[in-house]
């Protein structure tokens, strides 16, 4: 080494001797000051408040696991019920805010902060306790930004998560809602965080191991099973006409003109529609094994009417739906399944094909602005995002092509590249006569009276290549600069403010571009769209096509 | 149920009774055929041809675990030996095509379908199985892109992977490689293929489970180890001059200018000289514990002046790094490691951080056209695209703000978002005296030449914010409208073709906004960027930084 090349720095030569492992430390403290409640990895229900209380510091960054539908439940109510004087100011990560307690966590000043994805049941509570002051939000994700930033700057110390079954060696069987539990696991196991599962029961020998047991510190028997609510279930009753018609225009205007075979649904009525006109009105297009074969999708209770007449190849699934265990286990070709029959889901891998595996993203939205951008959010509430932005934009990071992405190809020349499709279909005006179509997002106004840095849109514009209402199908990502496409929009926006600005010359032009279609310029007879055309128009109807193994909650039972 | 309402099909009307577990049923023939060469889930590697052999059939969907690092080399090997009489028309899934036996494949027939992410070592003797007609490609992808179509529309029958040990029940330890391989097993375990596992060692107990053997048919013990190359390992005798100035550029006009925090380096010299700047010209600086804290990183030898010195809090991996393996084992508080000690990576989940939960990616790339739209494919190859466009992108599904993102704010008055940093950095001449910027990237005729639906561009212009080469900075995304932005980037492309179209007073004007800063501009001296800025200049520097921990592969050592 030249004198030149000298390291600047000597290595080593300051003589403070660093230590590296202070998490490893940490965690073997904590586990020994509950050694006297632990039974190998097991602690008795009834210990849980002294266990958690002896496990966590003021300050702790924790991970709860609020799935979007799986909840754990029985930690969560033990979390709220601890002694503010001792537990305080934790930092809270949770993907869904959906129960009562995880609030009370911040009214009883156990938790300070909050990093979060969705809170639809609590999201008026929430902003009440925002300003009140109780309560201090990180940033609000969506869940796979969420996990991802537990892998980044928000390492979680503890992680209390849920499971069907445990056996001793702290392996876990997620059953079919494996959601997030693998993701959270992994994040916090492998940075010498501690992983607390409540399960529902522990058992000798396991049905399958979704979650190793070297991953898990420790477990406890809940005295009631995890909640889980069936989010997915969207009874046939309720889809009326006009969902039929937009139902109709989609499969015609959109699935068959671009061959859309790999997709995901939102949960509305209107998709539902699409869901149950496949085996109608599409097998009359002679449709079948052209469109929608491939699924990033829950089990929706609506899709097994397709799924039983042979249109469906494979779902890959997010969650599970309360009801469809049954049904799933016994159509293994379809879903992913495991050892023991039942379903494997995986919420960050099935978000991973919802962003890149998939052409299409369906999914209603309650407003809309005259630049397509889109919210769900309302007045005094803080919804949060959930996983739907995650799908329902252009994936810049996609490099293969497919034949639909193509379609969509935009670009000069020689630098070119296709476009996702990206669907909203809105009703022009929502229950009650609110129009959908507004001159600005109540989103705007959320973001400003929450402080927000910006304003909480769901879906962009500009990532928006079709709309659907009643009035018909606006092909935006054919319309030439921001004019055009607020023309197009506006053309099927119906009586709405923003709709009534349309002008009669302005539609004809852009129905003859092709920019616009009406029903009738995609041959579809509003007089067809009937509930006779559904393939299901009840719950039971659903149970008879599944050949009764689908097993609907008692809320959606009229029998 | 009203007449009206009567279901539009009836359900199971049609008589047919529909099989629903045909993948069941394959998957248990399949393993039946070699139940004579099984002791329990275990193969014996002398039977490894007649076993695979007997496990495939024609034309049927495979992936082969080609990671970017760890190969499945005792198994590739064993499938280029196949006899194509009996195994033929493979399709081909692999992340990376890096072995000779992996193209062997295609030259023997064996294979005739490809879906792979990339292919460095072999993308011209790829290219020339293509013109031959040798070899079909599907599509080329990012490796999440192609994880995510395991999962929708191209599910494997049969994954050949590899690990470190496996137990005989089959559970698999995957060493500080993880990789690639959860998310492969996933996908193949879930839809009833089968998972064939070479290890380089079976063992009694394993020192972590990786994978569940509930997830695992079959295991072999591979007469050799299997294949890893340090890819991440640059020496630091390497980093020039130049190298040294633009790091610095970068560190104080983009790193300190945006408190960037959270980010990910690409493989260059130029980001090897960064990460070993950090220790002393940015100490200098005062940014420790300012910038670069969190890491979205594959263990980067360059990277350990830095986490020696108190830098980086923590590090989350693709995969490892040979030679570090001691080093990151010791570094527990820094990165991700498993009870055994060792590094547990994963590509998936970093990937997904490395798109979501980091604010900044930097890469070098080789050449770059007028509208910054770049490429590292040359004339005659298919190198494919690896993981960098994932990270190399604004992300859209992206909802929450950090300071650095919204310092990129754009959009119209109430409708903003932040935007990613997605820094390009470029020497304008490449060695031998190529220019790095030009007209047209080779990438369109490379597309062309092989009949490409696109050009396989790896990063596109309109994603990214920055561009740095040794005369200095273009603020991309400050620039308004494509002439300035075009302006902006001549700027600092030197005496290339495109550089020379640049004018004096547009430059000064460029510098006055910002658009465009020169060292001095940033207060960076071109006289200090010289070796002695660096905190290691040779790879014996390293290992003396990390305390004799990090152990060089032998064609590294120079002592």
């Amino acid at each position: 080494m030249t004198q030149q090349e000298q390291p600047y720095v000597q290595p080593n030569a300051t003589g403070q001797e660093r230590v590296w492992d202070t998490r490893r430390q940490d965690k073997r403290s904590r586990l020994s000051r509950i050694g006297h409640l632990t039974d190998g990895k097991i602690l008795a229900s009834s210990d849980i408040t002294d266990a958690i209380t002896l496990l966590l510091r003021p300050g702790d960054r924790i991970v709860l696991e609020g799935d979007n539908q799986k909840q754990a439940s029985f930690l969560s109510a033990a979390l709220a019920k601890l002694d503010a004087n001792v537990i305080h100011d934790l930092h809270l990560l949770i993907s869904s805010i959906t129960r009562p307690e995880h609030l009370q966590l911040f009214e009883r000043g156990i938790a300070r902060r909050v990093d979060f994805a969705f809170a639809g049941p609590q999201s008026l509570r929430l902003a009440q306790l925002l300003e009140d002051g109780m309560l201090e939000i990180g940033a609000i994700h969506t869940y796979v930004e969420l996990y991802a930033r537990m892998f980044i700057d928000l390492p979680p110390r503890v992680a209390f998560i849920c499971a069907d079954k445990a056996d001793r060696h702290g392996n876990l069987y997620t059953g079919p809602n494996t959601e997030d539990t693998p993701t959270i696991v992994e994040a916090t196991a492998f940075r010498d965080g501690i992983v607390l599962a409540q399960v529902n029961e522990i058992v000798d020998e396991l049905p399958r191991v979704d979650i190793p047991g070297g991953w898990v510190d420790l477990i406890v028997e809940s005295p009631q099973p995890y909640a889980v609510e069936p989010l997915f279930t969207r009874d046939p009753r309720h889809i009326n006409e006009l969902h039929i018609l937009m139902g109709m225009m989609v499969i015609r205007g959109i699935y068959e003109r671009y061959g859309i075979t790999s997709l995901n649904h939102g949960i509305g009525f209107d998709t539902a529609a699409i869901e149950l006109l496949l085996p109608t009105y599409g097998e009359e297009l002679g449709l079948k094994g052209k469109i929608c074969r491939n699924w990033a999708l829950n089990p929706h209770p609506t899709l097994i009417p397709a799924i039983e007449s042979g249109w469906v190849e494979s779902v890959h699934c997010f969650g599970s739906e309360v009801g469809m265990e049954q049904y799933v286990a016994a159509r293994p070709d379809i879903f992913f399944t495991g050892r023991d029959g039942s379903l494997r889901s995986n919420r960050v891998l099935c978000q991973l094909a919802g962003q890149y595996g998939i052409d299409l993203f369906i999914g209603s939205t309650l407003q809309m602005d005259p630049d397509a951008n889109s919210s769900t959010v309302t007045h005094g509430r803080i919804a949060g995002f959930g996983g739907a932005p995650n799908m329902g934009h252009d994936p810049r990071g996609r490099r293969h092509a497919s034949a639909a992405w193509l379609r969509l190809l935009r670009g000069e020349a020689e630098i070119q590249r296709g476009h996702k499709l990206v669907v909203q279909v809105a009703e022009t005006f929502q229950r009650g006569g609110v129009p959908a179509f507004v001159e600005q997002l109540d989103a705007v106004e959320v973001g400003l009276t929450n402080h927000m840095p910006i304003a909480p849109v769901m879906i962009y514009g500009d990532d928006v290549t079709h709309v659907v209402t009643e009035e018909g199908i606006a092909y935006l990502y054919r319309a030439e600069g921001q004019e055009e496409r607020r023309k197009a929009l506006a053309a099927v926006a119906g009586v709405s403010p923003v709709g009534l600005r349309s002008q009669a010359a302005d539609v004809a032009r852009l129905r003859r571009l092709g920019i616009v279609a009406y029903p009738e310029d995609l041959g579809v007879s509003r007089l067809r769209a009937k509930r006779s055309m559904l393939a299901a128009t009840s719950m039971s109807d659903l149970v008879r096509w599944s050949g009764d193994l689908y097993n609907p909650p008692t809320k959606f039972r009229s029998w």
